[in-house]
């Protein structure tokens, strides 16, 4: 069968470009600013958000089935979130590398056994912001080491109670979201190591 | 038992803002640049990508379980990518509104059954943008009606190969991987009608 996802035939950038330039940037971010012509011949802008790291989220599982969370204030919202541990990977450092330092810095833990679960584009029409996800288990505590533009808070909860806080809305990180309902199928569909599926499938 | 998704006594944003402006617009983004002082006492910058609208997205299933996706070209990636059909949906519309519209404009879609199964925020350190996504079936055909700046294909799939995309990595847009996984965890938790949720199933 033909991949039911492949592009049609001749399928490409419908905007054409008159002019590029990049009038806005932090060491986070760049605004790229194109003057183009639509598809329907009309002139326009596009603004793309060029990001400098892509994003990386690590569910951390216990033996028990428990999850570390770390809680923070995030600014462009104007309100707190529960969420993975999760951080930035800058584009000469491995997604898994990435995973493994932040989930050090912002909860100490350190994990025996890895497994990347998710791969996404965060919000396709707006930036080239990318995200990736692990699974890891086989933990054991270490020293944290929070940096310095972050204030965060940390809770150990139950898998089932993390499923439940998405499900009423109140776990609202879309990296967060994904991870654990990605994670949550795999171990329904018996894609995980059976002692860790049991594990994070008690009371859920 | 106390609210696990609680904040924290006096979380408050940690960043004192010393200056903000507003260096870059268009109609769909502004950025908001904050002059701040951080949390360990340095002078630092922020950078907030405000949104004009929120996102939506819209599963439309049909009676025999399969998917109609929208392609599309997406710009900031450079890449074509088949996805559930999205929108943007303005402040002074509600989402379930801007659903029904954009099924309908980008694929003659009309859905007679409605339920609203996720909300989250797309990417928490960069935007305020949020999304919203529906599950919609009883569906009939009508005209479509795309608007100048999109140039779009469509392909109805299988529920079960639109899961099998996103496991091989080929269907990458996250607001679409979020509601696909959230749809297949409620139909396998017996919280979708049931005939609904069998044709979902079948092959998955």
């Amino acid at each position: 069968m033909d991949d039911p996802f492949a592009p049609p035939p001749a399928a490409g950038d419908p905007f054409a470009v008159r002019a590029v330039s990049h009038p806005y940037a932090t060491p986070w971010l760049t605004i790229e600013h194109r003057d183009v012509v639509r598809p329907d011949g009309a002139e326009g802008v596009y603004g793309i958000v060029r990001v400098a790291q892509s994003a990386v989220a690590v569910l951390p599982v216990t033996e028990r089935g428990d999850v570390t969370l770390v809680g923070q204030w995030r600014v462009p919202l104007g309100r707190y979130s529960w969420e993975l541990p999760e951080g930035g990977c800058p584009g000469d450092e491995e997604p898994l590398a990435a995973a493994q330092r932040e989930l050090a810095e912002e909860t100490g833990l350190r994990a025996a056994s890895w497994m990347q679960i998710l791969s996404y584009d965060v919000s396709n029409c707006l930036t080239d912001e990318t995200a990736t996800a692990f699974l890891a288990w086989n933990l054991r505590q270490g020293p944290d080491a929070p940096d310095g533009t972050e204030v965060l808070a940390r809770r150990t909860v139950p898998f089932a109670t993390l499923l439940d806080g998405i499900d009423r809305g109140v776990v609202r990180d879309g990296l967060t979201i994904a991870t654990v309902l990605r994670a949550h199928q795999m171990a329904l569909a018996g894609r995980l190591p059976e002692a860790l599926a049991r594990a994070m499938l008690q009371g859920a």
